[in-house]
């Protein structure tokens, strides 16, 4: 501690932070949806930071090195004739006749844990949420000790689905390893498999992959070692869906990105990383899940290395009060800051649950577009300079061509996505 | 020279490999096409290192800094009220009832070097070509010693023109300076102006901009300065339009890119880069132009900040009969390899020419859609990793998902682009 921190002027030394650790577990973790109506599981003050641990939704792909020894883990995918650890609310079918109209019923994924309950924040505030840490938590399995796991489903609802070269549609699963040490920053093949139709415990077959968190069958399954020969993934471990709770409606399906971010997918969403995030409901009501050790921009497939991580965070508020005249001032859409530049997100709903009425969270799936994803990001992008730099519309388009990159975000969560990256240790500051 | 390269086995040094330097000027550039039916500028033997000029088409945008003093550029840029210096086949008006359809006439806008013959290149082979250099061109103002200017247009044809905010659409210019010597790599606006009707020198008035070349009429037009105060543009020197003729038609636009690359504007083409593309025509005729000091990924608005470089380029040629078993093999398409990643580029239409027929030159420009373009960037990225790793199709999916970036090329050169980038030193080499 530097003597300038060592003391107050009062010579007495300054309370540390706070701090909460958020286990997951089936206390902690939910299946599929941001809500308000849920209970905090851990409350925040001001100052304070929180460790949160993660669930990879399909860690039900490899019992045996993604969850077994894992007490919390254990209790989440507890599955049995008679017996479920977590109701599964939001990973039902994803069949629109029999997922409930307006509600998140039977269609998000992701295991999210929390929410977080803090800050003082209230609506109309922004949540300022920084990513401390970002690591793989390593598996509890002995015989694979020091190493953490994840799966990647190459799945129907992948960019790639429909453009399979033969035309014959088929899942594919891949298991990686990932070293949980640190040292290396490589992930690697383990084996993959195609996706068979899977009876659940509770004798439910389902063909393709649309149900989260059931076990595979072994005896009917082949698996194939040694792929992906001379391959090596640079790992990225970020929270694919990191949010505050939208107030538009009670049960949120986790899936598609908006407002107040969720599930968007971004690999810089790491350690280091800045979210910015209009805050919708008292408290904010923050959860995060769908960890990845790694995804490309897009996540082409479906989804990521889904791999189990643990975060920490700390938050600084800003009040709806004092954002006049900040660059925060408009901020009714997620940022992301990094090291080295702030990320503007577009996507092809910018604020569906608004947009889109009672009908929205069905609706949403079936406007997948990167050209209308591309205008948004765009407008926002012009707005973002425009408010920052205080320039007109006009001087704001010249920057926006030639110095601010535009790539690919999810094209697998139904509100597809366009980011635009404009770098802040370069062309923004004076 | 160090010892090993100095001596051969038999004791001689080795000859040097032949320099040709390519200016720019009246004999040596053309407006807005490819065409195998030019007359090379110059002859490259097979190993041999050309430097070639570029020049940007707006430079008439002001004549005082960006062309002035520069005796070259001055017989390019020479119109008078019964000359011009170079007649501009590709740059007439862009209304397609006036357009001959299936050629290039009144549509291509790009300032061309070249064609350069050689590398002993024949239709099938392969061409690597190496980007030794690429430096801004210092103007020959002395009033401006040092520095080098750029254009930007935020344009008609810009992604951005038809959201405007009021709805009022308009056309603004606006000058950067660029530091030329080297010691800085910002670029800086001096100036912007609203684009009014400008009459040429042969009396035609143009509402909008439609072709390039006419000087701005002073008198007529508001200047700004000291606009974009506090924003420093990192710049990234690179060729907009490099290219290898395409034999599908004897003058080819050079707007939309395709196949044979051309104007891919993608701004990691410039120095230490490398291009790959398909031999189309004996002698390859490879072509430079659109010389860019700064664009982003997208080029939203239409242009980047066009600013006459300097290239200096050698050859690695891959012959047909030698391309089996090779990552080269099924090279129908440009590809680019920086120093960490190698970068396949999809567009709306892979191969416009030979896809649409003889109003492919026209129709290219009703179909542009990122959508498209990042179907086919997914296609041949799924193509490249099971060429070069030996991956079966399913195999090939994951590493897509969670090892490879897609961005957002051109959205402004009516076939549109996205591009898949691999990093090579991390994820491919075993």
């Amino acid at each position: 501690m530097t003597p300038a921190l060592a003391q107050t002027s009062a010579g007495k030394a300054p309370a540390p932070p706070s701090y909460r650790h958020l286990p997951a577990n089936a206390d902690t973790v939910r299946w599929g949806c941001f809500s308000t109506t849920l209970t905090p599981r851990v409350e925040i003050d001001s100052a304070g930071i929180v460790t949160i641990e993660t669930l990879p939704h399909p860690a039900a792909d490899d019992l045996e090195r993604m969850v077994q020894g894992d007490e919390g883990a254990e209790s989440v995918y507890l599955w049995t004739t008679d017996r479920k650890g977590v109701d599964r609310r939001g990973a039902g079918s994803t069949d629109p006749a029999v997922c409930k109209v307006g509600s998140a019923d039977g269609r998000g994924v992701h295991i999210l844990t929390g929410p977080v309950h803090g800050w003082g924040a209230k609506p109309g505030d922004v949540l300022e949420l920084r990513i401390l840490d970002c690591v793989p938590r390593p598996g509890a399995n002995p015989d694979f000790a020091g190493k953490s796991f994840g799966s990647n489903a190459a799945s129907w609802w992948g960019c790639h689905y429909n453009d399979m070269p033969g035309g014959a549609k088929r899942e594919v699963i891949t298991i990686y390893r990932v070293d949980a040490t640190g040292d290396k920053s490589r992930a690697k093949a383990v084996c993959n498999f195609r996706w068979g139709p899977q009876t659940d415990p509770f004798r439910v077959t389902r063909p393709t992959i649309d149900y989260p968190g059931g076990p595979i069958d072994h005896a009917l399954t082949d698996f194939t070692f040694n792929v992906l020969k001379g391959i090596r993934i640079p790992i990225r471990p970020h929270f694919g869906t990191l949010g505050v709770a939208p107030a538009e409606a009670d049960f949120v399906d986790s899936v598609p990105p908006s407002h107040t971010r969720g599930n968007v997918d971004k690999w810089p969403i790491g350690k280091g990383a800045i979210m910015y995030s209009p805050v919708s409901v008292e408290g904010a009501l923050v959860s995060v899940g769908d960890p990845h050790a790694s995804q490309g921009d897009s996540e082409l497939c479906g989804t990521a290395i889904e791999c189990s991580l643990a975060g920490t965070f700390q938050s600084i508020l800003h009040k709806k009060a004092d954002l006049a005249g900040t660059p925060l001032q408009e901020m009714d859409r997620p940022m992301l800051e990094t090291r080295v530049e702030w990320v503007v997100h577009g996507f092809s709903g910018p604020n569906h649950l608004g947009a889109l009425g009672a009908t929205a969270q069905a609706d949403i799936y079936g406007k997948p577009s990167v050209d209308d994803a591309m205008r948004d990001a765009f407008a926002k992008m012009r707005r973002f300079l425009m408010t920052t730099k205080g320039l007109t519309e006009d001087d704001a388009h010249s920057p926006m061509s030639v110095g601010v990159d535009f790539g690919i975000t999810p094209v697998a969560d139904g509100n597809w996505g366009v980011h635009a990256i404009v770098p802040c240790h370069r062309a923004m500051p004076s």
